[in-house]
């Protein structure tokens, strides 16, 4: 893998919503090599008309929930026909924006985010980790596309050095990220209903990288008895570009064995080696214009699938909504050494780093440190390895005390 | 307080969105005793053209975003203009629609849902609880306007009689309600800003009745480490009209002494007679076509305030959208004997209770049980006693086993 590989080959061919500096209404877009291709265009010109729902207006949108909300044919008739399309370098030519010219905006609309919770901080001690999932819900308002800055927060905590000093309200001086995937929903479900496991694929619209920057030390304080909230609610952040399952048929595989065995609903009735896909991650911490990578893991060695996490995710009845999004957890590499780690803490407190990269001086995110997550795959059936570009965003300093009053 | 008393006084006026058979768009409206007053029709007929802001089309939105997010000042106009005009019968008359055959609709576009978690099961053993308000977040898919029925779910609990057999999927047997308040929010904050309490007034729209309908086994199995999740997913309901801040100025009063004193940005620096709202809460079970009383409790006796709630809410730079609403947590009475309890565990759990009522036979809710919670306040500047109506819900029974299969 080298710098000069897009992830953005034609295997791919992920959906985004973009503007430029000549139109900057928001629109749908997808992007090949450098070339981002204004869908709406497309659509105008009557490229997709023989496309059931594809009615002139869907990809003008300012968000890809309308799209996404549309049958899985359409989907797999509009990816096969942008293949064709864009095989021909006219039309490709035509339609093109140049990628480093145009802004990218969140690409749904969203109503529900929660995020999963999976390896972080011993959480397989607790008994029932390995019969539900665990999950808590997040708030939508705290997604930010990559590029968008992160402000440390505020938050009551404990001093680390004074552990018996009352608490007190201060910025966080143990902010981390989580190395995730973000997983969009497609097609919804009826409130009142269960998810059949079976139908899980059909309600996923496709992946994205997720950065859950977490505030350790305001964690450590608030997260009894009802788990994370302000720790979590300083930004979470996405790429732009949601690789839709479609692309990622290519990469599924078999999931880890569980044992337990998973409650009937939760266990998986499909293929085997399509239980689950291969991508893999990274993330590295840019300090001082260096660049440290602090994680190296993949997808596949998450205990609970994609699957079975939104099959948990509905199994009360709470319904699936268009645009809703779910982040997988934080992705620890059992098979790895120190670099299989999702996330600083877990970097300090889990692993016994001796290498040379353990003496970097990482301990927690400073202001300043841009944090660069990138995702790969391989499609199995073609060869062509493929990425789910860049979520990246820099750590501003928190708020000047007072400075609300 | 007697069956006969319309809690839609002229000193309550509260906001709420309709349909109806004859015009099935929905639309903004007040109520006044039983007339439902169309806002939209008012505003195209001129009636608010003096007040900033209204410019013809904001009751006509299908939720009350837009004019919530306007100035206080168009806020308070317009309750003023309402006054004037509802007092002159032949406009009255000649907006009104009755009551009865209006459709009530979410009266909010929500972006996030939390709740706080005040004293349920005590949760005031928590040492971080007299420092932080405990919170999560909510789903907001899951709101559900008074008279939605709602579904016993299923979820993966432990058999209370056979507490060795492993954890199962089944439907929950230990459903309950959770006497609460819902704040909906107006003015929005900027994400990474934080509130100061002395503008906390500002961001509240107004207050609503709200059920956080809860499954006590789904949430004992699930609760460690990340606190609810399904066991609130079922629904939240809450009452239809919301009651504006401006119509609760009357009912402003001096909060619970807190010790500790809040940490700085918690304190409340206003008048201390104008710290929270005496509002008087209830809720009665139907069962079989009888009433029983369990709760009553007021919402001066929360611990913390709606103003410091929907400070710390933000307090590490999550920011705030109009339409957000969060519940205030369980309210339960120090005060009163076996009645003060928030709900049916609280009662089972923490009240040794002899009395009749005791007597009745309520442990869970059963199907088809009816839960009703109401709300009063008294305009202590004009003695007038006004209400929040009701938030109603019957018990479906659970899914059919393998039903989604």
């Amino acid at each position: 893998m080298t710098l000069t590989e897009t992830p953005f080959t034609i295997d791919n061919l992920p959906y985004g919503v973009i503007s430029t500096a000549e139109t900057p209404t928001p629109r749908c877009a997808t992007v090949l090599e450098d070339d981002v291709i204004d869908l709406s265009a497309l659509e105008k010109d009557g490229y997709f008309k023989s496309i059931p729902g594809l009615k002139g207006d869907v990809f003008s949108m300012p968000t890809l929930n309308k799209f996404a909300s549309l049958p899985k044919e359409t989907h797999v008739r509009t990816r096969a026909a942008l293949v064709d399309l864009l095989s021909d370098n006219d039309i490709r030519k035509k339609y093109a924006i140049p990628l480093s010219t145009v802004q990218n905006h969140l690409p749904m609309e969203t109503k529900n985010f929660s995020d999963f919770y999976c390896s972080f901080e011993h959480t397989r001690n607790v008994p029932s980790w390995f019969v539900i999932p665990s999950v808590y819900n997040g708030r939508q308002s705290s997604l930010r596309i990559s590029g968008t800055p992160i402000r440390r927060p505020w938050g009551v905590t404990l001093d680390s050095n004074k552990p018996n000093d009352p608490p007190a309200f201060r910025p966080s001086a143990r902010f981390d990220f989580e190395l995730e995937m973000g997983v969009y929903l497609s097609h919804p479900l009826p409130p009142g209903e269960i998810l059949n496991i079976n139908n899980a694929k059909d309600h996923i619209f496709g992946l994205v990288i997720l950065n859950d920057w977490s505030a350790r030390d305001i964690q450590t304080y608030e997260m009894a008895p009802l788990g994370p909230f302000h720790s979590k609610g300083s930004g979470t952040s996405i790429s732009p570009w949601i690789v839709p399952i479609e692309a990622l048929e290519g990469s599924q595989c078999n999931a880890r064995v569980q044992d337990p065995a998973p409650l009937k609903h939760l266990a998986w009735k499909g293929k085997e080696d399509e239980a689950t896909f291969d991508i893999e991650l990274k993330a590295r911490v840019i300090r001082d214009g260096k660049s440290y990578t602090v994680t190296e893991t993949n997808l596949k060695e998450l205990y609970w699938t994609p699957y079975q996490q939104v099959t948990h995710l509905c199994s009360a009845g709470e319904g699936l909504s268009t645009g809703d999004i779910f982040g997988t957890g934080t992705i620890t590499s059992d098979v790895r050494e120190e670099i299989g780690v999702a996330c600083l803490l877990e970097r300090k407190l889990e692993r016994n780093i001796l290498s040379e990269a353990s003496k970097d001086g990482l301990d927690f995110l400073a202001d300043r440190d841009e944090v660069i997550m990138e995702g790969w795959c391989v499609n199995r059936l073609t060869g062509g390895k493929f990425g789910f570009g860049e979520c990246r965003s820099v750590i501003l300093p928190a708020l000047k005390e007072g400075s609300w009053e």
